[in-house]
This record gives C-alpha cells, structure tokens and sequence, in this order.
C-alpha cells in the first residue's frame, strides 16, 4: 500500500513538472532585419527585444542593419542610443551592422556604441543566420 | 498484338495522369507577417490570400499580427472586416494575433472576430512556422 | 633534415591556402521580394545586387516581383530601367515578375525589359526558394 502510495506521489511530481516544463516556451533564435532610420522601426524592434525576453528570456536575437538601418548604433543620428546601450546589456542580444553600409555613408566603426559589431556584408549575416535554422524577421512597422 | 496496344494504351494514360499532376501547383505553407494597420497592406495580404487560394486552393496560409497589424481583426478598428470574415470562412486559412500585441493596446479577446485565434507571442509563432518549413512573406507594400 | 623541411613547407602551403579560402566570403543564394514602386526600394534592390556581388561573385540572386513592385521591370513605369538591364546581364542575376500581378494591372509579358522572366505565383516562387534553402530579403526601406 505504502508502495503505491509513493509511487502515485511520484507520478503526480513527475506530471507537474513536465506539465511546468511545456507549459514554459522553448527558446529560439531571430534575427531582425532593419533597413531603414524610421523612429517608429527603431522603436518597434527595440520593443520585440525587450518583450521576446520577457517572455522568452532565453531567446537568442540579433539585430543586423544596412542601407539606412544603421542610424540606430551612431550617437547623433538616432535619438534612440540609450535604450541601444540597455539592450546590448542583456545577454542573448546582438547588433551587427554591415561594413559596406558602413563605407556607403562614410561611419568608422569608432563611430558606433560599444558592443556593436560589424559584419563585411549584411544580407549574406541575415541569409547566413537563415540557413543555421534562425527564423527571420523584417522590422519594418510605420 | 492485343496486348502490345493494351500495353501502349495504358502507358498513354500514366503519361497523361503524370502531366496532370505536374502541372497543377503543389502546395504549400505560408506565414504572412503584419506589423502595420495601413489599408494599403491589409488590402494586399486580404488580396494574396484569395488569389494564392485560386491558383492553389490547398496552400496552408496564415496571418500573424502584432504591434500595429491587429487592427485588421479588430471590427471598429478596420474597414476591411467583411473581407476577413469571409477569408476566415475558407479551408487553409487563419489569424493568429500576438498576445503581448493585445494586452499593449488593451485589447480584450472578446473584441476580436469569431475564429481569430491568438498566440502568446506573435514573433515566436511566426519563427516556429519557418523552423516547420513554412515560407516567411512581409506583408508591406505601401 | 631534408624531410622535416620538405614537410614544413608543404605545412605552410597547405596554411596559406586555407586562409585564403577561409578569408574568401562563401557564395550564397537569395531571394529579394519586391513588393512597392517606390523608387527608394527600387534603387535599394539594385544597389544590393551590385554591392552583394561586387563582395562575393557567385552568389546566386533573384528578384521576384508581384504587386506594384512590377513596376521595376516595365519601360515607362521605372525611371531605373538602364540599371535594370546592366543587373540583367551580369551572371547570377534573375528577375522573375508574378502572373497573377501582370494580369490585376494588365501588363503584358511583351512590356517586360528582355530576359526578365515570369512565374505563374510570385508567392510560391519565393516559398519554393525558402524551401530549397535560399534567404529571403524583404525589399523595403523608405
């Protein structure tokens, strides 16, 4: 009797936590895709990240900007810098900006916030990231 | 003799069936991502669901929307509702509106069209349809 | 003696070889959706096309086309045809416009810029790239 009693007990632990464990979502990883300096853009993806993490603290993101999307990293052409510098503070959280955008529009990597890496060409990042599996997601919203 | 044109009869069949098969399209899966409530674009998504439909009735298609984008399921909110109830009425389509997207806009589920189903995280949803091997589709044309 | 030196030069080839493959950026496919007739994301598209190959030349890039993003490819609807056809000749480069668009706005395949090709779905062009592996790049960034 006392068998089956420990043993029931055991079962019920074992659902519970397997049920705790569903019930959490599985982590994944995305990449975000931005090209443009719209305030409503730079706003929105700054959002997804700190949202994603809170729901999803494990999730792996990575921000990876060309053409004009890298206004966001450059002190001066984005109003933005400070809720930049809290992002790239988390873990789980990369900017990467393309190094031909970079020579386009004449900015030195000392140019950029800390932390922000670069890459020699955005689109190859991007489709890199995609072919290791990474979901894909353009931050356009305005 | 017989059976060399009973044979040859039969080839001619499996020929014809083969061509049939092969040019009618297969199906297959899409997730269009909508992140903004401009009419322009909840027009063209409204618009690629039908005509994907037509020329390939048995294409899975699903709308996801977060930030801006759940205004299109939202009656009161878009003028495109009668085009959403009659999209949500056909085989291989759905809805699917970010639960994070709703509690920032306050936005109750009660509010939402019959059959619009929602997801606890609009990017993680669409991440996971591109894990599955779904097509991944912008939805921004303005 | 002679045999450790022979062994060390031929050690240092194979090094040098190595890096210089692994310094050389791998060829990639991808896909551009282009979906506005806005001439700033026209001009991205192009731009891209010569930037990504001007980096890495055997990179395989399409451009498919539906909604207003035809406009690209018909004479008398662009002002960047010239750039279009200097895309059209370089090796590795495609440009596939939808049926279905072609016929909503009554284009005629006769009006696209030669070489420039069709698909009866732009949609499931670019699902059938993601498939088989290719990235996707939204094409928007005004």
């Amino acid at each position: 009797m006392k068998q089956i009693l420990a043993f029931s007990v055991c079962a019920l632990l074992c659902a519970v936590i397997v049920h705790a464990q569903s019930s959490k979502p599985r982590p994944y990883k995305v990449v975000f895709d931005l090209t443009t300096d719209n305030p409503q853009d730079q706003t929105a993806v700054l959002r997804w990240l700190r949202e994603v993490a809170s729901v999803n603290p494990e999730t792996e993101m990575e921000v990876v900007m060309y053409g004009r999307g890298l206004a966001l990293v450059v002190p001066g052409r984005s109003t933005l810098t400070e809720d930049v510098k809290e992002a790239l503070g988390r873990p789980h959280v990369s900017f990467k900006v393309c190094e031909i955008a970079m020579r386009n529009q004449q900015v030195d990597r000392s140019e950029l916030l800390p932390k922000v890496m670069t890459v020699p060409d955005g689109i190859g990042e991007i489709v890199a990231r995609q072919k290791d599996g990474w979901g894909y997601i353009k931050a356009v919203v305005h």
